[in-house]
Parts: C-alpha cells; structure tokens; sequence
C-alpha cells in the first residue's frame, strides 16, 4: 500500500504461510485483518489503485519463475520468509523447517533474477539479530579487518542467535554470492525490532489494518509489554534486561523499504543497510511502558522473567545505522506519545488478548537431561 | 576401516545417495568399488573385526535420532552431504537441493546430539572453500579483530566460491551455534583438495578399493590430471591456473579424522583445524604431472581451459594448517614417486576412462542472455 499509494505497480506474492503457522500454535493478531482478496479490493475502492496478487509458494521454482517472467519487475521486496525465532526454536521440525524454507525460497529469487530478470534490484529484509553482540562496533554489513600487515574487507561476520536468525545469516551469504558471481543487484535491510501498530494507509480503513501481534513468538519487545501494561498483567524483561537492540517504528519500515528501492544497488553490488532509528536495552523499554502507562491510568508492574533464550543479559553494542539517514530518512521516534497512543488502540482490542500466548514456554536450551 | 583397525567400534551411516549422483550425471569411479555390505563383510573376513551399517538419510530426524540412540556414539564423524562445487551449480534444483540436503542433515545431527548423546563429539567434515581466497593470511577458524579500540574473536568471516561451499559455511554457523548455545562439543576439520587413490587399508584387498573420480563434477584437480595424462588428453587447468589451493594426501585425511577423535573438543567449544598439508597452484600441479609422466614415457600437453568458475586466478593465499602437526599429524607430502604411482595405477584401468566426462561443461555464470 505504501509503494502504491506512491505511484508504482506492485504484485504482492503470499502463500499465507502466516496464517497457518498462527492457526497451529493457536495465536492470533490483536485487531482482526482482512483477508489479501479483500484488503486489496479495498485499496482499489479507496484510491482506484491496483495491487495484484500472485498466490504460491517460494520454495516452487517453477511459481517463482513464471511470476517473475510475467511480471518483469525493477525491485522485488523479499519479506517472504518465517520471520520469527521462538517458531524456530520450537524443536527440530520448526528448524529444520525454517532454515530449508527461507533459504530455499531466497536461492529461488535469486535464480528467477539470474534468468529472468538481471537487471531487478533485489529488497531483502535481513535482522540486525544477524550480527549478534560482538564486543566491537557493529558496521552496516561490511568489515576492513588489518591483518598481519595486510587488509581485507568482509561481509561483516554474523553471530546469530537462534535458527531463525542463522536462517538469515544464510541467506546473506548466498546473495553476497549471487552479487559477486552473477552480477545481480541487491540490498539488505537489516531491520532492528519493529514496534508499532499503523502506517498512514493502515490507518485509512480497518480493512486495511496489519497484523498485530503480541504473543511470545510473532510479538516483539514494545508491542509485548503495551498489550501486558493493557492486559494488567506483568510487563516481562527477560531475565537482567540488559539486552540492547535497535528499534524502528513500522512507519520507517516502509520509508525505508522506499528509500532502498528508489536508490537500487549496482550490478554486483550486495548493499547492505542498517533498519534502525534507536537503541534501546529492554529494561528502557519496559520503564518507558510503564510510565505512559500509569499516565493514562495503569498500575504496571515490571517482573524479571526466567529469560527462555540463551544470549549475553548485558553486552557492548554500538550498531552503525547512518546509511539510510544519509538516504533521506527521516526517523518516527520512540517517545510517551506514541507508547499511549499504542496503548488506547490496545485497550479498544482488549477483549482479544489472550494471556496464555504472552509466555509460551519455549526455550533455547533444553531443560536439563542428565 | 582406519578407524576399525586402530580398536574402534565403527557404524557407518549411508544412504547410497552419491552412487545416485553419479548414475544421474552418467560418471563412476575408476575403479569398480564393492557395495557397502560386501567391502563390510571383506574387512569381516580379513581383520575379524566388525563395521555395523545403517542404512538411511540424515534428513530424516526419526532415522537419526534412533541410530543415535542405539549407538550411543562418543564421536560422530559427520562426512555425510553432497560433496561437490559443480553438482551443486548446473541448475537452481541441484543448488536447492545441495543446501538444504546438507544444512538439514547437519541440523539433524545436531538435534539428535542434544538431546540423545549431548556428550557426544562432532567431528565435521568443512572445507578450505569455505574461506574463499581474502586478502589477509587465513587463520584457523577464528579471526580477532582489533576496531575502534576495542576487539572481538570472530568466527573467521568466510566467502565461499559456490553453493555447495556455502553449504557448508552455513554448517559451520550452525555448529557454532549448537556449541553457544547447546554446549555441544565439536571439531571442524577445513578440509584442502584430497588427492591420491588408496590407504593401507583399501589396498589390502580389491574388494576394499574407494572411490576414485576424475570427471568435471566429482574429480578433483590433481586426480583428473593424472587421468588426463594417462588418456592423452590435454591437462587443463581452468584459466590462468595461479589459483592457490591447501592439498592433502587421502592418507592423511584419515589420520587426521583419527587424531580429531582421539582430542574431543570441550563441552561448548567449535574447534576448526584446516586440514591440509601443502599450498600449490593449479599450474605447479599440472607442471608436477607432466614431469612424473614424461618419465613414465607419456608425452602430456598444458592447455588452458575457459575457466567454468568465477573465481579469483592469481591472487595472495597464506592458510594457517598448524593445529593438526602440533597434534602429531605426519604429512605425506606430494613428490614424483607418489604422483609416478598415482599415473601406474591409473593406466591399469585405462580401459574404464570415460573421456567425455573429463569436461562437462558446468559453468558458474550462465551464458549471455541480453
């Protein structure tokens, strides 16, 4: 909607994967979406604008050859992945499953592009949970390392940390891979943790509203702890709390998304951008939540839980997000405004919270066995 | 068989799928290699000692986890993926396929690890090709880098040269994670270019022979040479032939295996070992053959080839490959005799040299489209 509303042609690909990874661990958006038909029918009644619709898998070669034969296009935006690292923890199903789902699907792109259309401009979203938290700066995809009296640049080196991520890590080395040997164009998103709830045109309709979600696998930090303060139920750092990560409001996400696709790469070129705005450790957040919070009435609490992931609770992080400013972005940021904002809409969608999906008890190291 | 004759109790773990490969791309050995059960049941007869065999795939959890179980292994001496850099690039099936084979298989292992033997060592077999070719020495597995006034041991930053070598680069982000997070112990052995035709042990009886290829996809450069010279074909280094490898003698990729299980790793720690003995270029191979066979009375001829891959052809490589010697290993180096003794053998089955298959015409960039 946003890459329409502003003048291009644009065929969104799905499998609705989604929605059934949501069905079978039993969660759901907080505010209802529409289905891709009627979401589209709905723009088009709203701003005479099309967006066509492509329904097939990106593991099919053959699904992803003839979209792209016939839809020939300047930039495809590769968000078509299973996004979430708790999913991918679950057992080794859910691993085996995402790693061989993503990457596949991404290698698939990449030989529609060398086949079909050379010139495109690949947009893949990749995480800022590729780097880890290495104790030196985090650099916006690439590193010069001085060695022994001599220099090399590399892909920066990843330290991800869970199989979603790797999953991620993956893909960033085969593009690399596909820029270097074939020629192709591409940019790398590396997204920090999205909050928020709407963009402009979300906001148009409640056709049009986006997925939501505040459960322990597809929600993320902020939105978790608003619909906790809303919900009366503890707002829950994980362990210290003293984990630091980037942060981007939605509305970002998509100027961002703009931004790389109007500025495309060279042929050979992996261009890799950092997708963040802000850092914040998540005992920062969890306080700023529980002071918009009590401002519109709440009385939060803050409880430390049993962190389920196996990361460092406080670390160096220093992470270069400057490229994308350079581009002309100009950032959302986190202040008690949007927090109550975010927590009036949450309290109109109350009835919808479900508490059992805030912790769902998956882990990263199996409970001990021996 | 080198590990069952030094008082090990040996499963091995097949799935036959690389005697699929080779019916699929019409290539064999050499040599005529004995089935599974029978080269089993010969080492039987000559050494009364016992290799147990089971039979399935290691992208199958259910199988993995139950031989896994029933053997309760102190090491797993994982070698089981798709092998080849050109099998893994003639089309978008074969590269899908290579990745996730090898990736999920890897995982499986891994899995099957934590949860049923999480005392177990993993000992992997990864490759020099993982590291591509940087401009700085390539240390072994790790890099510390100094920046910005601070530093960080990373795994070292790879940039591998196909989909098959990213394979087993993202093996390797894995495994690290497994040892992170998991506290699995394992040993990546960096494998160089494997060259020669038998062991002690496959020499004790024909029925124990392995395989040895010399066409484009599962040959490798100083073997196919060799073939080359005895066929009378031209020896053909891809390009300008200044590409810089790290080259093992087989003999020594066993002891190297054996030394590996004799030191596990701790419980946590990915050690790497780049396992080779000596750097040559592609043209100081072929200049190697073509003087041991003028001796044997052959009269070889260089030529260049259009080189198949992308890759660098004259470039700066310096592989550190220490850890393996510190731990006892004894190189048998590459000289004339070995190489006189390589070409003998070969010409006693000259009959079964299929010229065709010396070049199959796989190539890394597709040709011109537009």
């Amino acid at each position: 909607m946003y890459l329409s509303a502003r003048g291009y042609e644009v065929c969104v690909v799905d499998n609705f994967a989604k929605r059934e990874w949501e069905r079978e661990i039993g969660v759901r958006p907080l505010i209802p979406i529409a289905s891709l038909e009627q979401r589209s029918a709905a723009w088009r009644e709203l701003t005479g604008r099309a967006i066509a619709i492509e329904t097939g898998d990106l593991t099919d070669y053959g699904f992803v050859d003839q979209v792209v034969r016939r839809f020939q296009p300047e930039a495809i935006v590769h968000y078509g992945e299973q996004p979430s690292a708790p999913y991918s923890m679950i057992d080794v199903a859910h691993a085996t499953y995402t790693q061989s789902n993503n990457v596949v699907g991404t290698l698939n792109v990449l030989f529609a592009m060398r086949d079909v259309a050379p010139d495109a401009h690949l947009v893949k979203l990749g995480t800022m949970g590729e780097y880890g938290t290495p104790n030196i700066d985090i650099e916006e995809g690439y590193l010069t390392v001085q060695h022994n009296g001599r220099s090399h640049e590399f892909l920066y080196p990843k330290t991800a940390g869970s199989l979603y991520h790797l999953s991620k890590v993956h893909d960033s080395h085969n593009i690399h891979f596909a820029c270097r040997i074939w020629g192709l164009r591409a940019t790398e998103l590396n997204q920090g943790v999205v909050y928020g709830l709407e963009t402009d045109e979300t906001a148009r309709d409640p056709r049009l509203v986006t997925s939501f979600h505040y459960d322990e696998v597809f929600g993320t930090a902020l939105n978790r702890f608003c619909v906790q303060a809303v919900a009366g139920e503890p707002i829950t750092p994980y362990g210290r709390g003293g984990q630091t990560r980037g942060y981007i409001n939605i509305r970002d996400t998509m100027a961002c998304i703009e931004l790389a696709v109007r500025n495309p790469a060279d042929r050979g070129e992996l261009r890799v951008y950092n997708q963040f705005t802000e850092q914040f450790t998540v005992n920062e957040l969890a306080e700023a939540v529980t002071s918009a919070a009590r401002e519109l009435g709440y009385e939060p609490r803050v409880i430390h839980a049993a962190n389920p992931r196996v990361e460092a609770e406080d670390h160096y992080y220093n992470a270069k997000h400057t490229k994308l400013v350079e581009l002309g972005l100009v950032p959302n940021l986190l202040g008690p405004e949007l927090i109550r904002s975010m927590l009036t809409t949450i309290a109109r969608h109350a009835d919808r919270i479900d508490r059992s999906k805030l912790m769902m008890g998956i882990r990263w190291a199996p409970s001990e066995r021996h």
